[in-house]
């Protein structure tokens, strides 16, 4: 095993709480020179800002190892919008200064696409705004198809729930979602990585995303157990079980046993 | 025709602008002394404040012959619920208000029941707590299955996009939906009216609402055609379909030529 491509959320930490073994994992590849990147659906904080929660944690993580929804969804839009179209978008800061960075406009009226995102300052008029402009025609964009996300005292409510709203009242909407499983993500974070399909493996917690998205891009997939549910997906088999990122470590002299 | 159930949004307005020909046609029953009630899934307002707003428009109400969801969802969980049930619930204040007279305890925390009403005030915050309950095994309740209501300026986004958002996210909740299709308000105003089904029809501008809960009462089920998509449901056809109320109106001498 050469290259590590992880999720974030439910393997390194849950919420903000460090999970312990997946930090001494992270440093212990950080000390044999495996290299390692980061994929995560989160679209409500930059890749800088991600790479310094890691660091505060312990995780030795630079912006550049991180891979998320914010950049996946600026190049979708930029590889098939022209500079200015007006967008309407649901999300948090980063989200929306990343597209005004990308060169499109954000708006409220008679925007040519809708961006879902992670919005915890969501109204109705937010609501309202997205599905007229789906009515009037806008392409749908979701960063990622997860409908909850695991905070540390349960469940809060993801982009899923905001899709489909929006396509309960829009049924011809069909949303493109940016974020796992499509294997995009995990394609850039293997660029970045350098090495082989072969010899990376993805890692995440979510059968429906991380493994699926993992597998897509060609790489084996290995499902961390934890105590968030992990959704499964009928003929989708994890390459690799494990209760523990250690078990993925192998000790200075040998390869790990898991994986020759 | 000796009785007459109408909807509301769509047949005697649209949004706070009267139909002429239905403010006319509900004046020639009034003075032709026709009975009619109304019936409608907007939970937003009061009978009373119904009332009112009908007769500001020249159309003769009283509250006790409106029938909306508030009383509907009062009364389904009154007769299902003990009092002082913790009830978790998005609405407007009539609604917040009625379900406190009914002897329920609005909370945001342990609801073991989750009421989805039309909320203009919608946050993330509330979506949140609707979904948690459900999580944990709450009942939720849905005023009505609409998804869009029309309005003067286009369409808005209705209770239907909320209850979809919330199973996205809990598939296992199966919302109880109260208002039309289901025959309960148009039961309840059969009662008021005293007239038989076979000489009652219920007029409306919605087939998959109005039309299906007027036949499932077994009334005649009169469609008024306007610029709002009437949703067309496969199998469902309306016993009659006007272009304006005054098609329904009897000259003083005779029955209507539409119904015998």
């Amino acid at each position: 095993m050469r290259g590590i491509i992880s999720d974030l959320d439910g393997v390194a930490y849950r919420d903000d709480h460090p999970i312990l073994a997946s930090v001494q994992a992270f440093q212990a590849w950080h000390q044999q020179g495996v290299p390692y990147a980061f994929v995560t659906n989160n679209s409500t904080k930059s890749a800088a800002q991600f790479a310094a929660k890691l660091s505060g944690m312990g995780i030795p993580a630079t912006a550049a190892q991180v891979f998320n929804t914010i950049s996946a969804v600026t190049f979708l839009l930029q590889q098939r919008w022209p500079r200015g179209t007006p967008v309407f978008a649901t999300g948090e800061q980063p989200l929306l200064e990343a597209l005004e960075l990308s060169g499109f406009r954000l708006t409220e009226t008679n925007a040519e696409v809708v961006v879902l995102g992670f919005d915890s300052r969501l109204t109705y008029a937010k609501l309202r705004t997205a599905i007229r402009a789906a009515l009037a025609g806008a392409t749908v964009v979701a960063t990622n198809p997860d409908v909850l996300t695991p905070v540390h005292d349960g469940y809060d409510p993801c982009v899923g729930v905001l899709t489909a709203a929006v396509t309960a009242a829009v049924p011809t909407a069909v949303p493109i979602v940016v974020g796992k499983p499509d294997p995009f993500m995990i394609k850039q974070a293997l660029g970045h990585l350098g090495t082989s399909k072969q010899e990376t493996v993805m890692i995440g917690d979510q059968i429906k995303t991380d493994i699926v998205a993992g597998q897509a891009a060609g790489l084996r997939a290995v499902l961390l157990a934890s105590d968030v549910p992990f959704n499964a997906v009928t003929g989708v088999v994890p390459d690799l079980v494990i209760a523990s990122l250690l078990d993925l470590v192998a000790s200075p002299a040998e390869e790990t046993g898991a994986f020759r």
